[in-house]
């Protein structure tokens, strides 16, 4: 067995063998670049080295000294040789770059004897020493495990002893004293001696890089990253290469496109006369790449052509690692480069012009998910710090939002008057607080989940959301929020919200604004050329739907008909239809009601032109529509001319237990068939108003919550009879379909006896998902962050389809509908629907649609659009 | 096509052709007793009427008269004669007895003239007019649908005319003249004259009774009973008897035996010179069976001999009627007799005895519901009536109770002191209401569904309860309970309360004491015998599984852990330990629970003296357990040491939107395993105990709430570890099993990787039917009553199982997990395990037992039985 590869044995498919790292490096040498010589000890030897009761096997060590003896030859130095030593630098290398794995051991291969005559020979004792005392230090830290403190309290007591400010101001003599010390505090820490056999060096050091594969950090990165602990790492061995010999030196770091706009330009800086770890640690301000140009002409000529040859060898922006030894350039590293949603998008659409990739190539390099960032306002990356964070919740609803904190709507309102921005900061809010939300930056609620009201709220109007924040404690009456650690804010106090994380911020946070790339266009026609799935959108209102139709919607998936009374003026009539207690009332509370929504549903059906729109008809958990307070109630009670304590007993009568198994979907309107009608008469009212106009209109009538057959059977024929009546009142025929939402697991395993009643079906996987765990998404917050802690659950059945649970449920369920039905139309319209790798599983599956809120409409048509590329790639 | 069979031509095994009524007419015929002769129209020619458009085929008329013909001969009498005049009754007769049919007209066949003749001929004018206007009130009635009132108006207002009070004191000249007014009153309302046509007047009859057969009474109890429209009603057409004819006549019905003790002696009821309307309208009181023996010592020697040849040829008690025409006894019907459930023990056990039926038969002939009777006290069935019922609640624990109602507990205490009989009335009962629930005869909650903790308590101790009565409305200030009519109950005013229904009923009613059967052992150990299904007890203390095994359970399937902390003392560890903040907190107030837990396994484990024990570790939906007014939050806090305010926020913390899709079941222990290792210890320690005192103790540990394997998979390793350790420091080595509850959707999905760790399943069907169907039992009966009258529903799936639902869950999931271990021990906990019918399905499916509450197991003993008979029956 081949356990060690010089770099030109290998190329960079050999990924899996080498490491990424080191398929890199091989990949480079192959092309001709300058890249320091070296090899790589492969991931076979990482495992064979675990088989072994982590020994490594004499035949690995053989090998590694084979390939020094190549090594010297190609130098022309000799390792641990005194006046013309090979020193080493060691680098682990995963096949997935892995933090928490060993980083570097630089200068590897010095003793105290090479460190003398070395230094007499290149006459630069100051250098030689630096890089012993470096060697020591990241031995004693990365090999040994030894504390780094001792060290650096020692360098920093001799520097102020010298009363020196920077390492460079130390001489030579300073070196070598140090250099001294370091072995001390090596001896007294470990009780033995800084090995001097640089062959022992090199040994323990190739093992730590192994061992490192399975410390605590590395472990549960890849089992938050589902990379199997089989893969082991790799281990690069390199010559070293010197940016600290003087001013003809240097280090830097670049890449060969912009990674935050995209710009086609060398984007990154560097330092004269530094190493790598100088550049890092910031003590002095690197220059940006583009001043090499006039320092180093030829330099940066050879620069700018590598940089060049790589991205068109690699097809993509690379990210490069380079180092200058006495004026010549040598490449450390290249990797494909990270970058901002923005940049991604550009980069993609500027390779496709230039021919390098396909368009299905481009598709696949953004992830979709970061085209949220293209959307809406997004926190200064530089000013978001991990220690700033004083609560997280659920990022309910995406953005950025700095202010002042204010605990009421009628607060809020107040501060907006005086100009200032604010956050709206509640225990849970009510459609009471709607004037605060319109004028607040963002919204903080401690409780309620991803469908709460300020959230479903907050999102349909763009606004930035953060709800479910249990770690804060809200004390209403003194105006002050409290957090885990027992700090108190008082209203007026600044905070932030980054509603894509669910991070709340202390303080203001400068933010970037949303910018729509010019390429945007470009791309999305891309993705919707190559995707299957159709994109709709979850939108309540007229507005959310021409939001909606602007970000490329193909019809509504949901209109949640309860949400369009979410506002203040709506909301009396609808708690008047739900406290009624006679027949009479109700429909008089329901003729009240009717304008409202006919009036939505022909802003909805102008605003999507003939696109399919499907309006799920009443499923109010009734607890978010009744009234609380006893003003709330006093006032509806006058309005419905009865007793206070009359009302009163109403709403406790109506209070339930688990509202979200309560009297709500198709139950509501099983027990008050005349809901069903008003609303069937506003959609088909709707539907002639819009269609006299010329507009053609696709009503989808979507009946919630089923969980037998019977339920769907009994309201569809109310609902066709009321339609029916409608359209004979009005002399007029028009079509329209009746469905229903499959959101309960009993509707999954009757779903084809559904089918012979329902023409579409939309998989509400949300309710689905909570029924099937058995935990809903408000509470489920407590208990699952520790699942995740000890590894139970891998991610939020909440964000991304439980493929093996849910999904087996859905496929199911397709299968049976279809059999019954083939022309079914099915498609989900959960939360889910707008994330990623859900989109790839309905892909998979094969439903027709998926629906998700406007603002994720682009992210999930390239999300469809990548799926379909990688399920043709797959076949 | 045959449609009309004279009695000879059939018998007792034609339900389905001549009805049950018509079938036992011609058996008795072909037995030789004295039937009136008559003939049967069949369920086909219903059937046929209704094919042909609601219009009587030709040649069913033709066989109608073929038979009155026949019918002649047999009789000696002309159908339509003046003098001698063949006289019908026509009664309808389906396959199953069903109320709302059209039921009896008698004297068919009488007009004017045959009336005066025949007065003549026998010389009773008073009985031929009072037979003839009685039939065209009838006729009118039943045929024509025409109101009853106004025949009763004449009939009253002629009476007060004439000053008498009974009917028996009109002349035959009343007779003739309030003849005379009916026929004017018939013509008046339909404007035609009563037909004079016998033959017109049968045709009419029969298919009137066809008619009946599409009531909206009929069809709604055809829904509700499941039987098929297609079965059609026969008609009965015999010749009248009069019971009526003097003193030498009569009429009545009896029991072969005692249809409320049992015992084997005629029971029953007559009165001479009557009609049977008579018997029933209660003007006079009828005479005890018995007395005729006096009376007419040779008519009451023949029904003896009767009674006796119909139980030996039917094989079970019969329900007769008779009737004495002239000294002469003829039978009208004879059924097997609806009796109580004491009576059904007691006759099916002397039955055997007799050598009548065998063990099997006397087995299926007692309901398994009615053994509820047996085991507690009932009202007095005279003292129920309708209208008495105030309001309707959750039949939550059986039993009868009266009493005046107080609404805290202290009240009940205080009145319990007096003397006084009590109702604990209150919105919802907590741990702090215990006393008062030991000292009331029953108890009412408004709130809570059949897991509540009144609900669960009350079944503990055997206390009647009736929960979740959403009809009341307490005004707990003012101590009143309003009533929907808007009644008001004062504290002290009587209610009375039927656990076994969930009515509640005004004032104090009469209650019968429970009296177990002597022939109780006997038949249960026939029962035993031949049922396959294991029956274990749901039981959370000591004294729960003492009862249970007084019962015959045969291990316990269900120890709620948490609710041995349903009680004053207890309590106060347990909300400590669920509100603790810190982890030291968590594991002091662990400590005070432990010896607690340890002691009811001892007791539990000896009480079953090594029958299985399935212990569940903690499921406590917190709200149940949370601290709720401001002086338990201060006593509490006070305790732990904690300001008010902290713990105020922490319980406000711990509160959830459905507590039932909550932080509970192996969430709770994931979250903080500390709880596993003390409850395991607690398992493990009481089994050391038990067991060395010479006890076999099979415990075994079964986790709640799992909704994937990996979640089964963290715990059980928990709970070995600590088991382990627990044994190691006694040096001891014990068996036991680590199980798990399947009550999540998904956990049905995963059952075979389940298995992989799980050795017993218990399903929790009142979960998964929640989850499944996506409602919770607490809500859903708001909405469920809709549900069955809009026959959407045919049952309560929380009361019987649904097998093609959940059914089809639990037997995928049965089935997988046998795939992977074939001796995997599976039942079910819910409350299903007590329901007759979803026993049959838990036998049909193969599962190892069923659980129930202590005072079901012989219900659910005798339900296996009987699925086992009909199992084998059906092979």
């Amino acid at each position: 067995m081949k356990y060690v590869y010089l770099f030109q044995e290998g190329n960079k498919n050999m990924k899996e063998l080498l490491g990424g790292k080191g398929a890199n490096l091989a990949e480079m040498t192959s092309l001709g670049l300058p890249v320091p010589s070296g090899f790589i000890v492969t991931t076979e030897a990482c495992n064979q080295y675990y088989e072994n009761n982590k020994v490594m096997h004499e035949e690995i060590k053989k090998q590694i000294f084979e390939k020094i003896e190549e090594l010297e030859k190609i130098t022309s130095k000799k390792f641990g040789d005194k006046e013309n030593p090979l020193l080493l630098s060691i680098r682990s290398g995963a096949r997935i770059s892995m933090p928490g794995m060993m980083d570097t051991i630089l200068n590897l291969g010095m003793n105290d004897e090479i460190a003398i005559s070395f230094s007499k020979k290149i006459g630069n004792a100051r250098f030689v020493y630096d890089s012993y005392r470096r060697f020591i230090q990241m031995y004693a830290d990365v090999v040994m495990g030894y504390p780094r403190t001792q060290f650096e309290e020692e360098l920093d007591s001799f520097k102020k002893e010298k009363n020196v400010k920077l390492d460079m101001d130390l001489s030579a003599e300073d070196m070598k004293h140090l250099t001294e010390k370091y072995k001390e505090i090596y001896k007294k820490i470990g009780n033995s001696d800084f090995p001097q056999d640089p062959r022992k060096q090199l040994i323990e050091a190739i093992t730590a890089v192994f061992r490192s594969w399975m410390n605590e950090r590395a472990i549960v990165y890849r089992k938050m990253n589902d990379i199997p602990e089989s893969y082991g790492t790799a281990v690069n061995v390199q010559e070293m290469v010197y940016g600290n010999l003087g001013e003809n030196s240097g280090t830097g770091v670049a890449f060969t496109r912009n990674p935050a706009t995209g710009e086609n330009s060398l984007y990154g800086e560097y330092l004269m006369n530094a190493q790598g770890e100088d550049v890092v640690a910031g003590i002095r301000t690197p220059n940006p790449i583009a001043t090499l140009k006039e320092k180093m002409p030829t330099i940066y000529a050879e620069f700018e052509r590598i940089a060049k040859t790589l991205e068109n060898h690699y097809h993509d922006m690379q990210d490069m690692e380079f180092t200058i030894e006495n004026g010549k350039l040598f490449m450390l590293q290249t990797r494909n480069g990270k970058r901002t949603g923005r940049a991604a998008l550009k980069i993609a659409v500027d390779l496709e012009k230039e021919g390098l990739i396909t368009k299905e190539e481009a598709l696949l390099k953004v992830d979709a998910e970061s085209l949220d960032q293209l959307l809406h306002p997004t926190f200064d990356v530089s000013a978001l710090k991990e220690g700033n964070i004083i609560a997280k919740g659920l990022a309910a609803s995406p953005g950025a939002a700095s202010g002042k904190i204010y605990f009421t709507a009628s607060a809020v309102e107040a501060a907006f008057l005086k100009g200032e921005q604010t956050i709206l900061v509640r225990e849970e809010t009510s459609p009471e607080d709607i004037k605060g939300m319109v004028k607040a930056e963002g919204v903080l609620t401690v409780r309620g989940g991803m469908t709460s009201h300020a959230a479903v709220v907050a999102r349909g109007m763009g606004r930035c959301c953060i709800c479910g924040c249990a770690d804060l404690v809200i004390q209403e009456k003194e105006k002050t929020l409290t957090t885990k650690d027992g700090k108190v804010y008082k209203e007026g106090d600044f905070i932030s919200l980054d509603g894509s994380t669910g991070n709340v911020y202390d303080g203001l946070l400068r933010k970037v604004e949303a910018q729509i790339h010019d390429d945007f266009e470009t791309f999305m026609s891309w993705a919707d050329e190559v995707r299957h799935l159709q994109i709709r959108a979850n939108a309540d209102t007229p507005n959310d739907a021409k939001q909606a139709r602007k970000f490329g919607a193909e019809g509504i998936g949901l209109c949640r008909t309860e949400h369009m009374f979410f506002n203040e003026e709506r909301i009396f009539p609808f708690r008047k239809m739900i406290t009624s207690v006679t027949d009479d009332q109700r429909e008089k509370a329901l003729l009240e009601i009717l304008p409202y929504q006919r009036e939505d549903f022909i802003g909805l059906f102008e605003a999507m032109e003939g696109l399919p729109v499907i309006i799920r008809f009443l499923d109010p958990p009734l607890h978010e529509f009744l009234p609380h307070t006893t003003k709330e109630i006093r006032a509806l009670a006058k309005s419905l001319d009865i007793p206070y304590e009359t009302l009163k007993n109403r709403v406790e009568e109506l209070k339930e237990f688990n509202p979200m198994m309560g009297h709500r979907g198709c139950r509501l309107t099983i027990t008050y068939p005349s809901i069903t009608r008003m609303q069937t008469r506003a959609v088909i009212e709707a539907a002639i108003a819009v269609s006299k106009k010329g507009i053609t209109v696709k009503p989808e009538i979507m009946i919630p919550l089923i969980s037998d057959p019977k339920e769907l059977h009994y309201v569809e024929e109310i609902v066709k009879d009321e339609a029916e009546k409608v359209l004979k009142e009005n002399n007029i025929s028009l079509e329209y379909l009746v469905g229903t939402m499959i959101e309960t697991p009993r509707a999954t395993l009757f779903a084809d006896v559904i089918a012979e009643t329902a023409e579409f079906f939309s998989f509400g996987t949300n309710d689905l998902t909570q029924l099937t765990y058995g935990f809903s998404r408000d509470d489920s917050s407590k208990f699952l962050n520790t699942y995740y802690e000890k590894g139970i659950f891998e991610k939020d059945p909440f964000a991304k389809i439980d493929e093996y649970g849910i999904g087996k449920l859905i496929l199911l369920a397709s299968k049976k509908a279809r059999r019954i039905r083939p022309s079914i139309e099915l498609g989900i319209c959960g939360e889910h629907g707008g994330e990623a790798s859900s989109i790839a599983f309905c892909n998979k599956i094969g439903l027709d649609y998926v629906s998700c809120s406007p603002y994720r409409v682009p992210i999930a048509r390239l999300a469809a659009a990548q799926a379909s590329i990688k399920a043709n790639q797959s076949k």
